[in-house]
């Protein structure tokens, strides 16, 4: 068993831009801590935050006793965990897996089952913030699954996250509090998109409409973040259009497996979809705008590399 | 002319929720108030803080200086004015009016040019903010027109409004804000109802689906305002359904009319229109969740009347 009583050793599979962040805030925080990534100049920038580097979790020198898995999707976790050099093989019985990606929230409990198979802990913990709350301590996670497992996390958990919510005891539920946070992100852009570009398109000035609307009824936490790209004519990716792609592909499909209907969704994704068939894929999710025909848009900056 | 050196005479015309607010909050600002509407128990109520009441504009004891038409469209408005017994026919010139209703942009351009011909100002100034506000003296007015319109509206707007933005030197404008924001009122209404009713049918506790997301990116001011309604089974309207089959009709109407595509307010307008055929048009905006069928909600509450 891991010995809850000493500080765990911890472990960062997927050095992007969320994974690198939280492997620097727990090197921080005083966590013995290693990553994976196939990017050699991944290992090289956690190897000088005092990290150590593998390039696969087959490689890595020791056997973490909390791994947070930090890759886009259910296929890549899985992969992570049960491909070749993978990670389930190396754990001992008692360790615990946290699994940040969004997934459908029958792949965290198919993961968790097969974990549990191993005696090893699973911990349904989707993240959110961005990469500069991941590399501050101050993301979100929204986990789900047994105490034991809250227990062994607690330590990391606190160091790199400003809100944990617990949100369940069985994995799955996790994931599903955040495929409804995703589902209101995404419809929120793609309104706040529809929104701007109607309104200029019917003469407003876009400064004075960012100003009316963040303080009144019709203001939204991602309106208020976003808008001002389009008003810096600014596409650089925060977030990229094909994240939206991705996350309401997933919500959607939920919902078709279900046979539960998703109007609103269904209507954001067409609108991500169809902006990242015009190109737009890697650009900005703001850059969702450019489905309206037309449209006045600021102009581009001068750092806009779209 | 009117003598903007002293104290104008204002009236209010349509003392409904919002209407009786307004003239509550101008009388207590100290300003000769007089109000008009066909409801004897609403002139009484007037009458009663200390206002002057008639049934129509025609059989008012004053010929006011400023007069906010507060009525729910521009055909409303255009009665008000033009129809029997009606305003303009009442008003000198210079007088003001302030047409305080959501309409079409078009239909506030053409009441302008036609009140211009008997030289009467007009300020297209549709309000936000809901009855509690309006009695408090804290809406919120988005309005447009001339500088002179605004001078002789000073001194009643600053009583009436925490926030009163001057979006333009046109009318027309003021219109095409309050649109933008009913646009993202009304598809946030809707997003919201979906989420809730997905994570619900998808497991999660929904006041725990409410505390996460009002601090995470999928939050609304919409999402944080209405859900606690569906938490607490209470369908007393504050804002009823039918207020969005009306003002996301007019949104979807200028986008017709211009050839502009709003997907996102089409579906939202098919949502509440849904909910309105099911017979919920008028219980409060949140019950447009009730367009998701098979989902498990919070039971209604005892004093609910829906």
């Amino acid at each position: 068993m891991t010995d809850i009583s000493r500080q765990p050793v911890t472990a960062v599979i997927g050095l992007g831009s969320m994974g690198m962040g939280m492997a620097q805030t727990l090197i921080r925080a005083g966590f013995e801590t290693h990553g994976c990534d196939l990017r050699p100049e991944s290992l090289e920038t956690l190897i000088a935050a005092s990290g150590h580097g593998a390039a696969t979790p087959g490689e890595l020198s020791v056997t973490p006793d909390v791994t947070f898995i930090v890759v886009v999707n259910a296929a890549q976790t899985r992969s992570v965990l049960f491909g070749d050099n993978g990670l389930a093989a190396r754990l001992t019985p008692g360790a615990l897996v946290v699994g940040c990606a969004t997934c459908d929230p029958d792949d965290a409990r198919a993961i968790a089952a097969e974990l549990a198979v191993l005696d090893i802990d699973y911990l349904d913990a989707p993240i959110s913030g961005g990469s500069v709350k991941a590399a501050a301590g101050e993301m979100t996670i929204m986990a789900s699954g047994p105490s034991t497992a809250f227990a062994k996390a607690r330590s990391a958990l606190d160091a790199l996250a400003r809100h944990v919510f617990e949100v369940g005891t069985e994995p799955g539920q996790g994931s599903q509090v955040k495929l409804v946070n995703q589902l209101l992100a995404g419809v929120h852009i793609a309104a706040a998109a529809e929104a701007m570009a109607y309104g200029i398109q019917g003469g407003c000035d876009p400064n004075v409409l960012y100003e009316v609307i963040t303080q009144s009824a019709g203001n939204s936490w991602m309106f208020e973040n976003r808008v001002p790209h389009i008003l810096a004519g600014d596409y650089n990716p925060h977030s990229a259009v094909d994240i939206f792609v991705k996350d309401l592909g997933i919500v959607a499909a939920t919902g078709q497996a279900t046979k539960f209907p998703l109007p609103m969704t269904a209507q954001a994704l067409t609108m991500f979809t169809q902006a990242s068939a015009m190109g737009y894929g890697r650009e900005d999710d703001a850059g969702v705008i450019r489905v309206f025909p037309g449209v006045d848009l600021p102009a581009r900056a001068a750092n806009d590399e779209g």
